[in-house]
């Protein structure tokens, strides 16, 4: 399918690339269409691998990506506009952080989400909150961590999560019984609330190949 | 040894109630030395409970756990005072959550949290953050969730740490594989920000028997 991937980024990067090993056509959305890593990794993928601003991407993809940086991701998205992502599935699987003042901090969070920001200014569009709680690697290839770990998705639509639910599996490999539907895209502020805690996790552990499982007793 | 648990909740109760069973002697302070659920918890405790205010169960105690609300707990140890909590270690459960809103919030998060609160006010205390991302059953008993899952520790003090890990151990049954030191105080914002997930996971799955293990590539 055509798939619009936004932000040329690591995550951005990751997800295009595997995208385009599938088969599917991308295009990589960036603030100017000649970006440079957009560029170079257009060049490296084949074929498939297509490069736009944010506005071509999304209105290329039937299915939309946001890996921008999470504390750029609202300015990007209204690059957008609501037109090209409007009746779409935009997976957001970003983190609102802020690393300038060294601690990182969230740019909102307890009372509000990106995803939930995104989904107010975006009524039209079906968000769906999910692969922000992994690495990029662990998205593409959740085996790169051993064992049952789970991914934790919300949103408003239940067609779309399903969906989504469901590309995860047969694009990515992720078990159905190791996704957690959270809820309604309020559960967004869950999610990236927790990026504190995984990113003092990368630090002690000295990697960020690492996921959670959630056991019940 | 001699113990005081700050609140006299679930949590208190449960943790004062495992206590007294191993043997040692607790104090249950309360914000009246007359609160009626300290003094029901008493009764039923045995010869080793006592009651008595917030300062006099702190006073009491070699060592001190604040079990209370966390949305109070500032008030709680002020009524305290440094004197009763100098040169102890303070085990600090409690999680900084309002419900009065309908949907939970933490009254500090992100850029502060309540474990480095009570540590930059009583600064001649150990400040050890443990046990709040865990059900109070879990606590006491990490087998009622099977498996290999993960308790958070953080404090200033490494020597503070190691005994409280000890003591984990040696009380409640938590293998020291299974605890994960995140470093200093700071990290309580880590954990206490994990709280909405948790929560959230406690509603999608329906009992707050739960817990996370943390898996590596």
């Amino acid at each position: 399918m055509k798939i619009g991937v936004l932000g040329s980024g690591m995550v951005g990067n990751t997800l295009a690339t595997k995208l385009v090993e599938l088969g599917h056509e991308v295009m990589m959305g960036s603030r100017t269409a000649d970006n440079e890593k957009a560029q170079a990794w257009r060049k490296s993928a084949g074929g498939l691998a297509k490069c736009g601003t944010f506005a071509e991407a999304a209105a290329f993809g039937s299915l939309v990506l946001n890996c921008t940086n999470g504390a750029n991701s609202m300015a990007a998205l209204r690059l957008v506009g609501a037109g090209p992502l409007r009746g779409k599935t935009l997976l957001d699987a970003a983190n609102p952080l802020d690393f300038s003042s060294g601690a990182p901090q969230l740019t909102v969070c307890n009372t509000d989400s990106l995803g939930e920001q995104i989904q107010r200014e975006f009524p039209e569009t079906n968000v769906v909150k999910v692969f922000n709680t992994v690495n990029c690697q662990l998205m593409t290839d959740p085996s790169v961590v051993p064992g049952d770990h789970h991914l934790f998705i919300c949103g408003n639509s239940a067609a779309a999560k399903a969906d989504t639910i469901a590309k995860l599996g047969e694009w990515f490999g992720w078990k159905r019984e190791n996704i957690i539907d959270l809820g309604d895209i309020t559960a967004a502020r869950c999610t990236e609330m927790y990026l504190p805690l995984w990113l003092r996790l990368m630090s002690v552990l000295g990697t960020p190949r690492f996921s959670i499982q959630v056991h019940q007793g």
